[in-house]
């Protein structure tokens, strides 16, 4: 199974894509897309949907997930990532993939162990689960790749109740 | 000039087209998209965006505009909202149309005269303008039409500034 994590942003939306085989997890690529800042939002958005369309035409993931949103800090930054989010929403959609979303801490929980655990737990583990050599950059993607394991045990998780 | 207001939201997005000339508003269609609840909230995005899409197609409108998104009460419903209100930019800006925002206060000011004016005299004075024989319903309509009337009357003063 291959799974695309996205952590949506206007200005970086971090993406990271995996194979899922058995319990065992290959990194395929990762990275994040980047919008020119100083054009009008909307033209932003359009990129960002756009990005996001070729990446599931490239890579062809079976299942996608995202982080939920959270507003902890600005929320007029807040608003416009939900803008940012909403458009991903709808480019998986049309698409056929119906992206799952996961706290933090069920990310966290899932890929450390602990609902609790530091930022720079999730991406030395997730680097150690990917069998990669250093930690994934930027950050955006080292979240996506973290919400794409989380997706693949919760998965997992999910047949073994069967 | 044809103008394009916009009210959005996941649930219902009220839309109010009009015909600008000189100082003259007249209504050409107004109403509200509403998407069917029950199914994955990715996918009330997708009717959302199809719609406005069709209506762009339909109208033709030169301009469009719609209100600053603002958190009042619940944050829940307003990332939603946020989500389908990214989702309509995207739609608008890949039809070449930078939609305008105004906030609740613009929008009073220029329909009433007055910032702080009632919603309801909001309505009635958009009913007046529009030369309508009752006040456009639904609510998201009526706040559609107000934006439309407040970007055509934003866009003349910026007219006579030059």
């Amino acid at each position: 199974m291959i799974i695309l994590g996205l952590d949506p942003g206007y200005g970086t939306t971090g993406y990271g894509i995996v194979k899922y085989e058995g319990t065992r997890f290959t990194p395929i690529q990762y990275g994040a897309i980047k919008t020119q800042p100083g054009q009008p939002f909307a033209n932003r958005l359009c990129e960002v949907y756009q990005d996001v369309c070729t990446l599931v035409d490239t890579f062809h993931p079976d299942e996608c997930a995202m982080e939920e949103l959270f507003f902890n800090t600005n929320i007029t930054t807040g608003i416009q990532v939900a803008h940012a989010r909403g458009v991903i929403m709808l480019a998986l959609a049309q698409k056929g993939l119906q992206p799952a979303a996961y706290t933090p801490s069920q990310v966290k929980q899932s890929v450390v162990g602990y609902g609790k655990a530091e930022k720079r737990q999730v991406m030395e583990m997730t680097k150690t689960m990917l069998g990669l050599s250093k930690v994934p950059r930027p950050d955006d993607a080292a979240d996506a790749l973290a919400v794409a394991i989380c997706h693949g045990h919760t998965g997992r998780s999910k047949l073994w109740e069967r």
